[in-house]
């Protein structure tokens, strides 16, 4: 058991180091009034690092666009729930617990799925013809992301270790290697 | 200074008294699918109490409905921060900080605004003719809600302490608790 | 849900960076040993500005004169519970859930009074001739304090919003700016 | 480090298992409006036992007594901070850092005065003719005491593993057992 | 940013609900007096659910015996870090941060190594001829484990959706799912 | 009641200021390697000033080398629990309640015990021949020790307050002063 939230902040927010003065527009964020189409899976985050106001207050946004038939690959984000709003679309979602349950929906349009703290999910737009748009909003201002095909498969893990690991040979993960690896 | 969030849980997620099977539509929020047109301010709650899968999870929606004219009176979330994305219109917001310092910002479509926690602060939809469309994510799976009006002039605090604090005479403290009361 | 108080230290205590020496004078506040009569309502804090040694230890203390027939106006600490003791006189106190009932007392000398955090509250010396006398502790070194009519009525928020918002005229919102406004 | 301060609630308040109706008497505290004094250095708490009150609130009062000559012998509340406000009297007071330093006051009247958390300390009334009277603010609702003579010399640690620790004989140490023995 | 450790309890200690009389046996864990020498990799936990004295108490331990040549695959306790004692052998460890970056060393004999919270980390006792043995004390007295070929694999992830995620086709997906599959 | 751990860190860990390039050898302590045979009590600790990728990462070690007959002497951490585990001897624990209940037992090779956060107590290997290891590991990457022995008795706290404290004479105390004073 953990305690989730960012610490608050002894002021009312941050004035980041660099700045000299604040005034509303500090507190706004504007980075997503022309969203542009995406061609594949796309992740534009609204967190610390791009929005400084956040710093402390424990709460941030994101905006996944799903072009048909394109997935978000199972990952974690450690210690943040995430609660995510369908605004456009359908949208599978499967979620692993602990005890290796999965479960699995298809989200309607206006639906809210929320992803509990700690666990693998992943999101898949099976639709054939329509795009979808979803913005999961988190409990903390970075919730940190691990991608489990890349950080498992793109980082130099030995092959041998993977290979005992995944019970294969060592000739499939040079395989998924060299799949996810980045192409020139 | 204060810890903000909620308590994390023991488990990967809290199963409510009365339910006996988890599927994924414990997780699954449906009220928004259907969303009806307002003829004043209106807020629709995905927390805790309409969304029991968000028990300890730190994290929670609204939706916020503005037809033309109409504000979100003063109000205080005492220990959570609120992250509003813009989805229709434009919208006038303020916050004051404890140094009485107002902040003021007119958002357009697709902005993003964050209220740090415990501030006093207001919204209102100053267009003539366009709706607006608000979607605040907090930072609790219980934000909490203090509406400044309300407290202070319907919930029977006495006449001479209030016209004392605000500088002003009874008639007058009358005069606003009479507005404010609900009608019949 | 959140959780109160102050994060711990990795020290005893903080030194600030502009001490060299520590001596136990840098834990002793002798601001109020002579504490002159108010004309009228007085708030002196102990908190971490007056007295840094508070610093990361999650308690502050201040003292509050009320000459007869005065109020605290209606305030918040955001996050911080108040425990009063009272030593001189007799106080009515109030306190407003977030449910809006208002509970109200009036405390006897030597008695102690709890307002929850976040909560609004309100005292007032109905006493026409002796003055009374509070000592509030904090669990925090910082409560910090949201003053509504002054941050309402003085920090320049729109008239016709703050109209709507307590569902009077502006003139009506016009005197009350006036009153409390400061005087030169 | 440690995070100080008790979690907060879920609700405004917690409304005890026995209690059904909730008015302003459940946030007094009566018990010390009439303080007997003391012939011996006595505690009187205001605590979460005593006030159900405070439950989640944070912060707790207590009232020590201390005629002439009489010490409140060296003790630790493990988690909370103690902030003192000297109302009768002069008290000297002691607190050990963990580097083993030593810092000592006398506190005149009105003088407040903080031990950080954790630390060993001991409060001594060294004035022949006047007691003393202490108001301490703790920053939890339940700040806990571990009495050190107590501890150490009253509750059957052997006689061989205490003498060896405090580098004495097993006479000595039980001449200190007997000592601190209650009395029949 | 998260908080990590569990919540303090308002008692010294939890006696669990179905316990009449707490003695010293309540806080001695006596499982691992004769431990069995493993042929597989194998984990002995000595967390909540074996210990209930650590309840609230923040700490705990596991086991961890690895016969030549087997790993502990690659997995993520979510909110707490290992800190891994290495008691006999050597063992290989590796960590992979949210940047991606691998860190391999290759521990000796009495070694300590921090794995930092919420990070994918694996060991492998590379050496043909000595089992090791490590001890991990995690900062959590529940630390949780997702282990990730079984979470990926064997859980009933649509083969589609690992498939584009792993960039990879069904085959070797459903390769992988049997290999891992629970051996009848 | 407060919250134990310590502050999880918004990176992955936290690079020390006087750190350039963080390989694996960072998050790797090789000081226990080679443990030389202790002729007294020794304490070695594994905790964030000797290693400090352990800051933010809640945990601790440290080895306790016990020659026959000497003990650990009464001690508090005062934020956090201590979970140690025998690896050699035989061991006597005991702890102090707060309210003063003593709890002991006598540890055997393998077994692990959990001394409760906040409370006094003490370790003695009673055997006659053979020395005790034990390892214990801490909620904290800094538990801090207040031994009560020498914070009680060698930091120069008034003879007189100790005297009426510990209910003995002047000269009892100026013996036990003298016993644990630093032999030059």
């Amino acid at each position: 058991m953990a305690i989730a939230g960012d610490p608050d902040i002894l002021s009312d927010f941050i004035v980041p180091a660099n700045v000299t003065t604040i005034d509303a527009s500090f507190f706004t964020f504007t980075g997503m009034r022309f969203l542009v189409p995406a061609t594949t899976f796309k992740v534009s985050k609204i967190s610390l690092a791009e929005f400084p106001a956040l710093n402390g207050q424990s709460v941030s946004y994101a905006v996944l666009q799903f072009p048909t038939g394109t997935p978000n690959p199972p990952h974690i984000h450690p210690c943040a729930s995430e609660l995510i709003f369908l605004s456009q679309g359908t949208l599978q979602v499967g979620i692993v617990d602990t005890t290796n349950k999965l479960f699995t929906h298809t989200l309607q349009k206006g639906d809210v799925f929320v992803f509990p703290k700690g666990l693998v999910h992943s999101q898949y737009n099976a639709d054939p013809q329509e795009p979808a748009l979803a913005i999961p909003a988190f409990g903390s201002a970075n919730a940190g992301t691990v991608s489990l095909p890349n950080t498992l498969f793109t980082t130099g893990i030995d092959d041998n270790v993977l290979a005992k690991s995944f019970k294969t040979d060592v000739a499939t993960i040079q395989a998924l290697k060299a799949g996810l690896a980045p192409k020139p």
